[in-house]
């Protein structure tokens, strides 16, 4: 007898390209594995006849060599098995084979009514510009740093970045709620300085705290810190949880840009031929859980990332997701003002250039480097 | 002038073991750099004389050889950096450093003041063999599958387990809120289901759904579930963040144990000389997290974990860290009856045996299935 689901399967299915390391007979068992795996988790032999095994599991949609000893598979799943959850969406694309060797995901290529489960970016590239008011140009940003500066030093520097001309000043991503520079009173000061500045510059700077805060206490630190002025929020999506950024994302209450962060991230990416690319878990997933922009780091600086990983990323931001906008590459990580030719060059004007430490080398006066830093990017 | 931070740090500091890859020079040269990218993240020679750079950064606490191209290197930071959070105290122990490669963290080594940031597993390994009565042995554990099956369907299972003696039925880790087997309606049946074999059979199974939801209705499907008479949950915390686990583990309200799963979780283990150790991670961390109970894929089984990889997670699992109680390691993934055996041999009665589909391969009845695991594990 034939097994019937109830409601029946609507028959839309969304598709993963994973590639797959191993000779063809290898890697054709690891796709024929990750559709029991990622979904049904049951032998294979014992599934009952009818709609389990003709449509819940995985199907292999094709399937073709990329490498000597790599092939690309691509996996479709029913809308259904995502169960309407960016959590048990991403349990179906990586969950359990997360643990097995030699299986990356590449892409998503998603249908509506995946999309539709989700808002996407609340502002955007176009929205984030316009909230800047910056058309055209790249967008510039710095943190506030080092940990173990006060409330009042850091808000200085705020002020001076702001003042300088620099768009979006953000929180190093480890400031937190440390005794030495504590988040309520920081949010208030920092926030009190970019919007003096920008009184006194006419530009319209915005500062964004890190939120790394326990879960009961996100939702209400995040709205202390929108009273006290914030622009919007820094936030690692592994640290709190990709479902997490996206809930703050989709909040209208707050209603604020997001920026994402790569700390605790890089595991998905550090094994070539493992985990998740640059191009889906910088760019697609990030676009799914809400955020407006990026970081990564960038090709050439304290980290790892090659050219051609980082411009994936940036094709990733800017894919044709229907409703869910493009977002901002925000490549960072050791970066410098001699870097920015360069970068324009290769990013074009899509791009929020990010430069930390790297200010504080060129001289003592961060509103002087500011102003230096901005023209720069005007200029080009 | 010497910068003094405010209020002055205590002087209390926690540690980290990291495995580095590279010859002498190189591995040390990674342990410089962790102490500053994990901190303050700022060029070193920048960073004002005083408190930040004489406390804040990361210390070299002990540096040698672990073999011939690879160094272990103890890190001590000072407990303010983690800000009392375990989001923070992560992004500490491996935020930036994940985009790193050549990295591994091995161990955590945390003093008072830190683990008192944590409540810990609310029931541990006693307050789990209390719940369910059951002393000595080790427990039985099994999910509920294939997805594609109706509410109805799985309730029948959950009843014929838990009549044949076992002790935990879980959600298989990727049921959701699937439209064929609706969340509430499934947490109402299945609880239902074992409630009503415990009554006849006289045993104490408990049911744990899953929770696959948004973070803005976690906290409800939670008390939903635990109003249908659920007795814990299945909790992927790679999929929902660390912090979310915790922040369930903790509730008062909901005060129902937790199984960890690691689905999303593998790409920080799958690389050998990168991401985080299985004793750190399916150890330690999930215990910070607040599990009662890992799972974790056995040697042998469908996965790639080593025998030493799984002995090194029950070390985790119990090594001894203040009044974070030891918890249940829970090896899964592919394990059959004739495993059994020397599963115990290896790891002892302070085990749960998880088989999942294993056991449908044995009969069409569930309830003799499962009486014969029971047995399997007592007479042992």
């Amino acid at each position: 007898m034939k097994y019937h689901i109830n409601p029946p399967l609507t028959g839309e299915r969304f598709e993963v390209l994973y590639r797959l390391q191993g000779n063809e007979v290898e890697a054709l068992a690891k796709a024929k594995d990750i559709c029991i795996e990622q979904t049904v988790e049951f032998p294979e032999d014992l599934l009952p006849e009818g709609d389990i095994r003709d449509q819940i599991i995985g199907q292999i949609v094709d399937f073709s060599p990329c490498s000597e000893d790599e092939f690309l598979a691509r996996i479709s799943y029913p809308v259904e098995d995502a169960g309407g959850t960016l959590v048990q969406f991403l349990n179906v694309v990586f969950g359990n084979i997360s643990i097995k060797p030699g299986i990356r995901v590449e892409a998503l290529d998603l249908p509506e009514s995946i999309l539709n489960l989700f808002r996407g970016p609340r502002l955007g590239r176009d929205g984030l510009r316009r909230l800047l008011q910056a058309p055209q140009r790249p967008l510039l940003c710095t943190a506030l740093k080092p940990m173990g500066l006060s409330t009042k030093d850091l808000a200085s520097q705020a002020y001076q970045f702001a003042l300088g001309g620099i768009d979006i000043i953000k929180d190093d991503h480890g400031l937190g709620n440390q005794p030495f520079c504590p988040y309520d009173e920081r949010v208030y000061r920092c926030a009190q300085a970019v919007s003096d500045a920008n009184q006194k510059s006419g530009f319209h700077a915005i500062y964004m705290p890190s939120l790394n805060f326990p879960s009961e206490m996100l939702l209400e630190k995040a709205h202390l810190a929108k009273e006290a002025g914030v622009g919007g929020f820094l936030v690692a999506p592994a640290l709190i949880g990709f479902d997490t950024m996206r809930a703050l994302a989709e909040n209208d209450s707050l209603g604020l840009p997001i920026i994402s962060h790569p700390s605790f991230l890089g595991s998905y990416t550090i094994h070539p031929s493992m985990g998740i690319s640059h191009y889906a878990l910088f760019g697609q997933l990030t676009r799914l859980a809400g955020a407006d922009a990026t970081i990564y780091p960038n090709f050439g600086g304290r980290f790892s990332f090659s050219k051609e990983e980082c411009t994936r990323i940036v094709d990733g931001c800017q894919v044709p997701m229907k409703h869910i906008a493009p977002i901002f590459p925000a490549p960072g990580g050791g970066m410098t003002m001699d870097r920015i030719p360069g970068m324009l060059d290769i990013y074009g004007r899509d791009l929020i250039v990010l430069i930390g430490g790297g200010l504080h080398r060129q001289s003592n006066d961060l509103i002087k480097t500011s102003r230096y830093f901005r023209n720069l990017v005007e200029e080009i």
